[in-house]
């Protein structure tokens, strides 16, 4: 498990899959996948090997479609000179990856993420796992896939909406590493559908992320700085949700970093010149906001409170920035320190 | 995960536990248990937590038990800085282990072995996991216990033939080690009831194990020597098994290590002077030993060729000794050259 990760970005899946499986040396190839991405993607990918579909959609995240793959892994034969190969979004990733990590102890893995989101976010750093009694991901391990290829061919049979929820989590990135990366990634848009051009990006991304799980693979310390929009954004996705108008990740992740911003404007003197792009992005992109008003606050900042990244019962933990590239991790406020930038998070979008 | 593990050895299980959870600084400590243990030993040690206790026995070493300590931990609030305590058998230490290994991604976790067995064999290693699809140790992971209390105070409940079971895993310990640790082991019998030599024992066998597995956390070849007597004792454990007059797993290792050391003598030149005290020892001590004839070697040798550690199709995988202490894994022969060191164990033990 501990050998390096190899990372392939190219827009030709066969070849790359085929090179990183051939520098393995497996016993036998198993593909774990959904029964939409079974049906739209494999057949554009030549594979000569047995299928283990789960159904699509996080509610299928779970212990049941989870001890359904190991149960045909038993039946298939797998052993522990065997490779899976999870195909698919951000739910065959982990499910996958953590059937992989646990059976016999643990085989090998090479994630193909299919979604922008699962490219940028959930195919690399090692982070597997399922959905238990209603939480997310409270069952599961650290365990780096052996190789991931990363592509942007299959985006195309997106929505518009998921490619949006994608380029979010580019965006935080681009701000995590620098003024340059945030003024590129703010020049492009996924909607294009340049599929080169994303490719270059979602290597720069990618390797931002890589280098900061590197240095803190089990979330101790500077890793959290990926939380950067997430606080604020997980409230507007759990208000949204309650409110049964629910908003896709990525989208609450968007309005979140805005929020954050002004937060860090307000605490590190992050400048204003540097939100006004991003608010412009947003809007021009057509991302999908957040409904709320001040009588949401005490609810939005309850929800805040009560993330598990809070180790510091009432307070909310921030990642805050003092410019693109300057993280502050553990920045933990009071409630009432976070309503002024929910005011000026609302006349900035309005 | 990666902080050295720590072992205590001492019959003062409340004093070392306290210290070492003391070191670790939890919010918060959740025993792992048995029902049998719970009552048995819970009460002498005093302790102040929450218990979470599965029905005993291997067949409850399952998902079904597993899934049900995942969701006790979360309606008793455990996060990432909780301790897990798993106190009992191996299947205790392998489930407990594997459900803290894998709660929100990974708990530490200590273990306190109340059985020989597991105290020589199962708590340290980082070996976790559970039955699944009637195959042992299908799902698991490796995961090493962030601290090991070893202890001789919980023994005087067990049967003596569950001591000799135990002990039967410290004669390999000592086989692998030296030719004194050897002559030492056989000069004890664990049905003496004397506690700190018991412990001084378990001490210098715990931590031949721990020198090997150090050397190979993941299984790829020195730990491999650890299945000295295994080969065959799975097979006359499985034998016995079918013929509904099951084998306790150490009595068959004992009676394996007898064949495996005769197979020793055949190919590597293991002096026959070091068989006969073994084959004393456990003839003097009362071991349960296989009953089978010529007839059952077909059934035997089939046995042994489809042990899961083997990787060549139609051998058998030995780990042999040429000496106390000088052991060479993957020793493979056909069916054809395991019989004459069937008939050699036969004559020996008549």
């Amino acid at each position: 498990m501990n050998s390096p990760q190899q990372i392939l970005f190219s827009n030709d899946i066969p070849a790359s899959l085929g090179a990183l499986l051939s520098d393995m040396e497996p016993a036998g190839v198993f593909v774990v996948t959904d029964t939409n991405v079974e049906r739209i993607v494999l057949p554009g990918l030549g594979l000569d090997c047995p299928v283990i579909a789960i159904p699509p959609g996080d509610s299928h995240k779970d212990l049941s479609s989870l001890s359904a793959v190991w149960e045909r892994l038993v039946e298939l034969g797998a052993n522990r000179r065997s490779v899976i190969v999870n195909i698919g979004g951000g739910v065959v990733t982990d499910l996958g990856g953590f059937a992989a990590a646990t059976f016999k102890r643990g085989l090998r893995f090479v994630n193909v993420p299919t979604t922008l989101l699962s490219a940028v976010d959930a195919a690399v750093g090692g982070k597997t796992g399922i959905n238990f009694c209603g939480l997310k991901n409270e069952v599961g391990a650290f365990a780096p896939a052996a190789g991931v290829v990363i592509s942007a061919s299959t985006f195309s049979t997106l929505p518009p909406a998921e490619l949006l929820s994608g380029y979010a989590e580019m965006i935080k990135h681009a701000l995590l590493s620098s003024a340059e990366d945030y003024a590129g990634i703010l020049a492009f848009s996924p909607l294009e559908g340049d599929e080169d051009r994303l490719l270059g990006l979602l290597s720069s991304s990618v390797n931002v992320k890589r280098r900061i799980v590197a240095e803190d693979p089990s979330e101790r310390g500077l890793r959290r700085a990926l939380n950067l929009g997430h606080t604020v954004g997980h409230a507007f996705e759990s208000l949204a949700l309650a409110g049964r108008s629910p908003l896709p990740h990525g989208h609450a992740v968007a309005a979140g970093l805005v929020a954050e911003l002004v937060m860090s404007h307000l605490h590190k003197g992050f400048p204003t010149s540097l939100i006004y792009p991003l608010r412009d992005f947003i809007k021009d992109n057509g991302y999908m906001l957040p409904a709320f008003s001040c009588d949401d606050y005490p609810r939005l900042l309850a929800l805040m409170s009560h993330d598990k990244k809070n180790e510091k019962a009432g307070s909310i933990n921030f990642t805050l920035l003092s410019a693109p590239g300057e993280a502050s991790i553990d920045c933990n406020f009071g409630p009432d320190e976070v309503s002024p930038a929910l005011d000026i998070y609302r006349d900035l979008m309005e």
